[in-house]
């Protein structure tokens, strides 16, 4: 049978933390290493610790709490997400993914339930990436795929470095930040797409994590003026710009079922009402779970790049700023998350995360799966980010379900 | 026969003159009522007077210097352009068209001629409206197109008012704009496009000014993540863009034989590699000689607006916000223009203006017409501009034969 959290007290915890930093139109600002942050961090810290959790934080700000197992020396199931957030950005993004770790441990401790496995929590540092670029980088060092020292030299906008905000603000903890063994990583966390609610859905079983590639391109053409050039007389960089925005949404409408394309930004120069466009500088991101279709896409949008320069008389680049092969979660984890979610009548589907998440570097380290919950509208990063309660509950109780099967896991593995 | 001018001492006049303001990268800094421009004005007034002509200054700082004729009570032929620049503007644009003018009179001056009516020479005040807007507004006032209290109102970036600069600088004269008998208004300019080179033409016998409409318009949809939004869950403001770019193409090439359309200045919302765009503001801008094109094309690309934002599920707006009529110039000064480049053997075409000039508001006041030399590659407003000071030499030519033609008509049009 099922077990289930307390809805009232989660949703208490969760309105209280999003005091921190709250802003005017309902949203929060807390974004890495800022005062915010810091008083984020140190509330998690109490919180753990009152509900007996033993902290531990590692050299790059992850924070951990520990709750036993009978048998310690397993390999801990791991619960997690983020607590940073984008400026003036949603309640629910990252957040419900800690908070709902913290609910499964004050669950198991109400219930005075020991599991076979020891269960941590974390909240991993920035993941956001809004002030220190890249993302998802507390789990990224955590994964090995980031250098410490790296990390430490990352500067924001006002020439701080990451190492002196994460030691101002006292979270440059002694744990190394490596990876080490754990059994499992489970994250709950908001769907940021319409899908769920397009599809009147609870709850997502995530089975892994797009592969992307993303293109920063740029056309250069004649800055003439609109008036006395003749159309066969002109190099209009963005008359070629138009041509890739079509072709993008093309590829994407012919290069694989779920391969999705998009030009998100787009700069004219001079970008003036009666100049035509010398010069357009622009990128393309494409998305699929299969990394053939993404390499597929990027040559095809390397090509109509191309050709629009060369139908239009005037100069191309473009530059594969990041390919990140998809990520496909472990089976049995997988697995956990589906049942949790059947033994609940929860209405779910399994699918594929457009975004990348904190468990597409974790793994790399442990068998990893992911809960998704609604957001309403498709909408995150933005202070409308909305889920309704029942969805985060629903997803809550997912998360204790699969997290106790794992945890009772035994090293015989029976 | 033909009378020519003094192609060297244009060319030392020209120098001297372009060193006021000179950049380094060969072009000049003389926005309207800066202290260039003011140092500008000055050596115009000197050398008007150095070469006997009377100065008069207006209300809104059109520098006239006026040169008798036989029959000095008959309305003179005016000559001229302006002296105002863009920002790191180039050093053709508007100066050769008064330094034209007075290489006109000094001329006749030198040879000892005396024409049936008075000549004089302008310099219009804020030609370029680069610091000020709109453009063309010494003109424009002086044409009754503008209030001078409206001119003398407009403020520049830093808050400073055109009529207290213009007193500033000195030039806020005594006597009334306002529009008066002109015999006929003459002006030499650069062509600011590329048919004349590309043709191979020393001069163009300007028959009209295009018509021309500009939009402002905006597509907003939703800034949905890149990455877990499939496309048919999308509202992308940026690909219905895309098929407007297009449309503005397809319109210009289908429109009309002289339509040109272009999409110059576009902005994108919130303009991020992995968002899709919410909010596209951009600009549309067509011309053609025949209003009619140019209202057809209008009303064609609204239904392209619309329809591309019912495509794709997403809000329109545009709202037109400057409709300029097309100008013919005067038959007999066409006619006296194109007879003096035959006259001089000139490699000439007629051909229509796709820039609007001070001549286009000059045309509501008198008999109007204007003479083109080539813009190397099409170039102008920028640094780079050029043009081969025989294509000048030849220009300033035919202006002077048709000045002295048109100085000589009787008052009874003999």
């Amino acid at each position: 049978m099922s077990r289930t959290i307390s809805g009232e007290r989660f949703r208490e915890r969760f309105d209280r933390f999003n005091e921190i930093g709250a802003t005017e139109r309902g949203g929060v600002n807390r974004p890495t290493l800022s005062e915010e942050n810091a008083r984020a961090r140190d509330t998690l810290v109490e919180w753990f610790e009152e509900a007996g959790l033993e902290v531990r934080i590692d050299e790059i700000g992850n924070v951990f709490g520990r709750r036993s197992g009978r048998n310690d020396d397993l390999p801990p199931v791991l619960l997690g997400s983020h607590v940073d957030s984008q400026y003036n950005g949603g309640r629910y993004d990252g957040v419900i993914g800690v908070l709902g770790g913290l609910e499964v441990v004050e669950t198991l401790n109400a219930a005075g339930v020991e599991t076979e496995r020891p269960i941590e929590v974390v909240s991993w540092t920035n993941e956001e990436g809004v002030r220190f670029q890249p993302d998802m980088l507390g789990s990224g060092v955590f994964a090995g795929k980031f250098d410490l020292e790296f990390a430490y030299s990352l500067e924001d906008k006002e020439g701080n470095t990451f190492g002196e905000e994460l030691e101002r603000i006292g979270y440059r903890g002694e744990e190394p930040c490596e990876p080490r063994d754990l059994h499992c990583y489970l994250e709950l966390h908001v769907e940021q797409g319409p899908t769920l609610e397009d599809r009147d859905l609870a709850v997502g079983v995530v089975e892994g994590v797009y592969g992307f590639v993303w293109f920063d391109a740029a056309f250069t053409g004649s800055a003439d003026h609109a008036g006395p050039t003749p159309m066969h007389l002109r190099n209009d960089a963005l008359v070629a710009t138009g041509d890739v925005i079509e072709s993008v949404r093309r590829i994407a409408g012919t290069g694989g079922d779920d391969l999705v394309g998009t030009v998100g930004s787009l700069d004219v120069d001079p970008n003036s009402i009666n100049v035509i466009p010398e010069r357009v500088e622009f990128t393309v991101d494409f998305r699929s779970y299969d990394d053939a279709v993404v390499d597929r896409a990027a040559d095809r949008v390397r090509e109509e790049i191309d050709h629009a320069a060369s139908r239009e008389g005037i100069e191309a680049e473009h530059e594969v700023i990041m390919r990140i092969d998809s990520q496909s979660f472990d089976d049995d984890v997988v697995e956990a998350v589906a049942d949790a979610a059947d033994a609940l009548d929860a209405d779910a589907t399994r699918l594929v995360s457009g975004a990348g998440h904190d468990a597409s570097y974790l793994n790399r380290v442990c068998p990893t799966g992911m809960v998704f919950v609604p957001s309403v509208g498709g909408v995150s990063h933005t202070e409308d980010e909305f889920t309704e309660w029942d969805d985060v509950v629903t997803g809550a109780n997912v998360l204790l379900n699969a997290a106790v099967e794992k945890a009772n896991e035994r090293a015989d593995g029976e």
